[in-house]
């Protein structure tokens, strides 16, 4: 079988925060894989499943990881797909660790980075699904919905305010 | 004419920064076209570049800005395409006001946000390159060929390396 | 029906901040209205409530964002007002990022900036009541009993203070 | 004689900073004095100062101070006038320092805070006009008149921009 | 009556923290005033008390704050009298904000800065005390005995860390 | 002899700080010696040093380092005297490091923590010089005469911001 | 009895972090002595404990800190066995303190710094495992049987993540 | 040929700060291999080269990297020698970036992190020969012979600051 996105992790206790970016992409109906796979502790299937992602039919790799954040980094040494990747807050430094070890990328291996935490993994859905989008109109159609559906809700809080005090 | 980037900046200044991801589409063929609207001084021109961008015909949006670089996530918040945000140095905080500003996008509105700077100029590029590469074997070829010559590269370094004593 | 002050966020959940501010407007007597617009979900609507703003018969903009906080610079983009910023601890970075994406405005458009939460949600009514007082002398008693009550309640605290062992 | 705006610094070197300030309000046509008080080295004329601000006819006050930055917050103290403070970057921490100083100001009594440094200077001049302008409509004009400037201005960065190669 | 030390807050919900200043001065034995005064609220009284202690036979203000912390600092200011800081944590960012309103004071007004809360409080009594004990060879005793007493403690935790498995 | 002050660095290019703090010194007519004493280098120097420097008859020691400035904190665990920490500006992170290694100390060892760098070194010596003026009057004209002279100094930088244009 | 590691922490409620190094070395046999030596409480004690570590047989030191933590630096300055350290998140900076206090040594005495926190503790206890194991078969085998174990585990997180819906 | 360290770098421009370690491996008679491996451009070297640096003969391996510093990291992922990380000061962000990168390893993987810049890279080389120096009696007169070099630096640093007024 074949997915569009696979959604790599580093540890299980990641799911806290992926099952967010799990939801938005079946919500698009975009197909996916998830995995754990850690840096640290199978480094080589980190460079075996990323050089394969590509011929295994994978569009976009999705990776989130906490502390000093390696995952989406090193799938993105090792693949030509695009690369998103989610800090997730997971030691003292509230993530801005995962943020700098994921962000400042050197040139060459290129990781778009997503805000820290749930937030971030929403929107890295979100990211797939506009790249999947490029070539798929009804994928155009569902983000223009979605982005009405916000609008709506920004209504919706409107009245809601406008009834307290 | 149809391009399949827009790389925008919000100052002539962000050029020095942004040539870098000029020459890097350049290099892979990608057709681009480069303008300078802001944020915060042609509010209104953003929104209509923005929403107007897929229909134009592009597939991507580049966007660099500085400080309280508000450009990447309101061209984002006015189009269904992908936006990738290159924070730039130009403030006394060292480029972690954009950094911030461009990366900590709510749910909803994703923004692909780069390393500060120069090495975050170029991966926009490659990360473009990449994303349109998924449904173009020719780019697939040039991004295996980009990744090899990186490889290379290292073993040139290597080289002079072992020379120095 | 004109009001004098805007007081505008991004989403309901931060009326727990904002209902600070609009509790002291209205303890001095301020007419204001408030509204959920937000810059990155209605973007038109962020321009077109700024440029209209004073037309409208507003006099200053108050507005509060957490995260990459794009709403306080876009209002403040479109529109001739004073516009107040209240930065919202709304993340896992504790209102830092709001706090720069707010204050870190380029130069041309200003946001006035007010401290992270609810001191500043405070505050942002106190300096709307401070720019309306300059042409009104009823305010500007208010304001002078204001600070007196302050002082009290100093004198207050340090009985207080005396009764503890 | 009367003037709108107070000017104030707490150190020749500032002016370098506050010049900026100077020549935006000449550019409007804002009457102001210019002073150096120090919060730290002359605090009695601080509250002197900020005590008499509003009875000798100032509008706005204007403080620029870097580090432990106090002026602003002490003027703030004393006057019931809005203060606009810019933190200066004058230290090791690159006015971080200084921004927290200025901005963190607890409940009760606000100061305005711009950005770090010049763009800063150059905002708190363009705020004070703002403020004047609420019921000034040749004020009104002028901030339209700079408002299309700066449009205009993004447009000849944008021809620029084009004959770059 | 005269007491050494004065010990001064902004607030009372400060006596949380400086509550332990309190105790250990009590426990060397050095008579102390405590006072609420608020920098912001009642700046005038911060420089009458200021420039009356050394007059009121004071010795030494120890003085508390949070936020943009500028009571230790004006106080600084309007005495001849050793001024010691103590950076409250009391807003969103942990102390940082205080601690750098505190320490970063320009030259010619220094504030003898501790760590931020409960330590920093403890820590300027005994800082008091050592000034205090320079020309008094009973409290030079007393801080021999105390650092006595310290070395004592981590003896038993010692013995209580053998215990455990 | 007997010196008032004891001035320490961990390395002769500490200097560069700390000669103004012995500049100021001996403005005041204030007795020290000054002495490289490395806390890394030569731990067992700096555990003599101080246990031996209230018997030498120094009353104040002022200590300065960078990085992970421990020479500080170690003069006050092994001293009944008063210690005075300048943090000093010698790595990539400007004096960051040396701040919080000097200022967070645990409850039990005060370090009164001044600014980074030179403005924490020219205060240092300030803080010494009002210690020593608890008891010395002709100290306490001093500290008086050199508060005037800042007020002039502020008068002076006054006349010359009003012939500027 | 000659141990192999010593584990020093400067106070007993360090020991909620230690204890994960403790557990550790027990698990691969490593033998080690557990004291509570303060850095700043009984430096002197420190200081013997660092120079006779050595002779007594001891081959690495782990030593725990949090705040300004001068612990793992004072003992390396004494002795010639290499040095783990591990930030303990004991303030409200949350170990950053800690961290910057023991990792920013100077030139000439090197601490081989953790993670903060738990982590560390846990990889304190490693590090040791992988030096000792330099020269120990026995200890090769066991560290490439705990990696083992690590892909292991991941291997079962995946599979408890595909149960997951 | 068999080497104890080996010293790997992820670009030949991280020589600028890793010439130290060389300088200092060799004045203490280490063997070392120096190389360049990228962990984002040719992540497979690195998995090969620390999967077999063990069977080659290492000992340890030190590794210096800057921004999202991934090469110690992904190095201790493949191998059972210790790894010394040197965090390098190569973007915008002065090295924090490279620091967390480093120091925040999950438990499980441990880098032992060094402080940032040539300070680092001097001390990554001295860490090795005190693991080395275990085992070796020579090496271990070496290092008391270096710290009482140390010791004598400071001496003359001495001598020419009682030689400067």
């Amino acid at each position: 079988m074949i997915f569009e996105v696979a959604l790599v992790m580093g540890s299980l206790t990641d799911w806290d925060t992926l099952s967010f970016t799990s939801e938005v992409l079946q919500d698009f109906g975009i197909s996916f894989h998830k995995e754990v796979i850690s840096a640290h502790r199978t480094p080589e299937r980190v460079l075996d499943f990323a050089s394969q992602a590509h011929s295994k039919g994978f569009k976009i790799i999705i990776a989130g990881a906490g502390g000093a954040a390696h995952l989406p980094g090193m799938l993105a040494a090792s693949s030509i797909l695009p690369v998103i990747g989610i800090p997730i807050n997971s030691t003292c430094l509230h993530g801005t660790d995962a943020l700098l070890s994921i962000v400042q990328m050197p040139k060459g291996i290129p990781v778009a980075t997503m805000a820290i935490g749930i937030p971030g993994a929403i929107n890295a859905a979100l990211l797939a699904v506009q790249i999947l989008a490029i070539n798929n109109q009804d994928l155009q159609q569902k983000i223009i919905a979605y982005k009405l559906q916000q609008k709506t809700h920004v209504e919706t809080m409107n009245l809601e305010l406008h009834k307290l005090k």
